[in-house]
């Protein structure tokens, strides 16, 4: 990699991948702040008051699914990254902003399925789902061109997950636009769709031949220090 | 372990651990939120004020207690798992957003306990107590079968606490059923007791034989690391 | 350390110290969320909104004072301890929660400092700032008596620790009876000079002769992790 | 380093790292909570509900904006720390209390952008985005004073760093001053552009000749174990 102005912010990932958790745990546990124990009299009806908070229960599991995905699939991306830079720390921020966000329009998404507001509800929602899908593939873009990956993986398994993720977020603005053009059902089953299938397993790393990890639990990150230590011996 | 597609989403438990321990740090933090100052006037009675919180005072101790025992346990548990894969994660997101989800209830459980409303109160606690419970031991039993545990461990020693986990869940859903039933005070009863065992300690991890750790502090990640240390020397 | 129960809990204070973390960092913030942007119309008085607020400008920086020096505190003993069991886990929940609800009543004795109030307002207060000192106290109790500490600090060093916990929180419990008697400025002083002592940094440890660490950086953890290469080296 | 009070509470800067970006993460999301779904009836516009948020969307974006930028500068500044100390903890609690506070105002700020209270808005919001600008630079100069800095950087590239935090802090109080002077227009600007200047990496650690990291991922700590592990092999 040439050297340049960002070179010197470069750090293993161990404290990005710490914010980025922190983040992911209070966005995908706030939305617990919307549930609030119904308050009815020592006679009032508690059941039904439990009842009428449906669409609120509705949408706390729909924004732990959603920020749920994006944790496990980030848990997951955090092992074939080897550093990161300021550009890139700066896109994580955007984008674990933007997945903060996604619990706001929820409540109303839900509330409204069945009535006159439902398509502005699916539009303002899908718009939201569609945002940190972009800025993920843009982070994704941005580490890529700037050599932030582990430069054992094979050009063939990045370009991989580079159309995986174009395909992502072009899914999900699709679904944006369809809302906005009056089939907010199709939109929203796209996104619904689009999300849901983060449910699978991501593809497996391949490695360039003769660079494979030692077992399947070794990341970039201690193979720097191994090969630290060997040559460190060797100079002994 | 055979090979299949979850085994490139395999990573050490650490960034596990550390997202879960963010997420039990906000939900045992979150309920004091509902702990407001009381707002009197400088002649208007505070010490009442403060009086008529009760409920609010004990609904937190509840939710500390639950989520704090809950914490407790998976930090023990943090020691026995050698790694996690995509699956792991999502059922430990599952488990995470049901743990958080306990304190919701509480406050009606305290309110209500003397009043006609106290079988539903009843009923809606024991069953978000029951929810984290069953989801802890479907992610054992996900674990188990996928091979996520130190393989030093006793085949014994798994099954005691496959048995110790499956009879805890099957305790907190028989108190929901019996809350549900009408006899919600044996109900909490049951729940209430099976809480509060996990205040004792949990059984000492057994070793197979020759594979025990050097000292009470080593753990499978460290074994692992190890392992690879002395393979490299040996290299040279 | 005899064998006993507990033992198969012991872990290293890693995890224990970012979950500990996480809590004070969400108490630490969580009272921002009671400052709110005052909301006057185009022609309202802002400035004398924002005037005001005085009360909860310096409630905030009460509550941020008191769990800022617990965290320094705090940083500063994960350095001496070697490790953390099951009782000890359970003890820190316990002491977190109390430290998490110490900004609860801040705001109510800030407003009525001058009223008829401010006694009961103290007692509150000082009732809530002694809890978590005696909670941190029987954690160190309980930590010495259990062996949890790092075993190189001489007993002197250890007694000396004790002696300023215990009194610290004999001083706080005394803050909390003089307001409880009537002398609650007396008792506020008291429970604020006790509090403000933190700013000055704790006692440097003093290590038996022959265990001292290799540099002032160099913590238990890092010693046992040496002890161990240092054998395996000999073994090869 | 002279002995003195301090030294017994060095530690490495993990779990002090660990505190502020729990920290960061926290406040970054709280912001989040400020958007609540709106709530309309099933024939109301939720449409207009949406649009006229419009405030809240803007202040949350300054907030995000505001708190990103600084985790992002302090993930680069944890780099070239080698420790911390018990006056570096509360200073940096100092600091990271009026990083939390910075969302306070921006709401008020967006809304009175047009009317007369204007320049009361661009007062308050200018003097917290000050303080903690200014609170950074303390720090910044407490920590060269004590020596905490990894002492292979020479001592320009410390001198060129010290003078721009004093440079952004001085026009942070200047943006301040004019707003209060009545030109807030003026000095929101001075603030704006203050804060976005992080967009721009930082400048590139320069270390003392012969004693640069082995590859740029090496931090001041790793230098330490490695060091020591030198040392270790030496004695055999």
């Amino acid at each position: 990699m040439a050297e340049d102005a960002q070179d010197g912010t470069s750090r293993k990932t161990h404290r990005l991948e710490i914010f980025s958790d922190a983040i992911f745990a209070i966005a995908i546990t706030l939305p617990v702040t919307d549930l609030k124990s119904p308050r009815v009299g020592p006679n009032g009806d508690l059941a039904a008051a439990y009842a009428a908070m449906r669409p609120d229960y509705i949408a706390y599991g729909l924004s732990v699914t959603v920020i749920g995905l994006y944790w496990a699939y980030s848990h997951f991306s955090g092992k074939i990254f080897l550093k990161t830079d300021h550009g890139f720390n700066l896109l994580t921020v955007v984008f674990l902003a933007l997945v903060s966000v996604t619990p706001f329009p929820a409540r109303s998404f839900v509330e409204h399925l069945g009535d006159a507001n439902a398509r502005t509800a699916a539009c303002v929602y899908t718009a939201l789902l569609a945002a940190p899908s972009v800025a993920w593939t843009l982070r994704w873009l941005y580490g890529t061109s700037r050599g932030l990956l582990d430069p054992a993986l094979t050009p063939q398994y990045l370009r991989k997950l580079t159309v995986k993720y174009v395909a992502t977020s072009a899914f999900m603005v699709l679904a944006f636009v369809l809302a906005l053009a009056g089939a907010w059902q199709v939109g929203a089953g796209i996104a619904a769709l689009a999300t849901l299938l983060h449910v699978l397993p991501p593809a497996k790393p391949q490695y360039r031949p003769g660079q494979e990890p030692e077992d399947e639990l070794e990341e970039a990150d201690d193979r720097v220090d191994k090969a630290e230590s060997v040559e460190r011996a060797a100079q002994k």
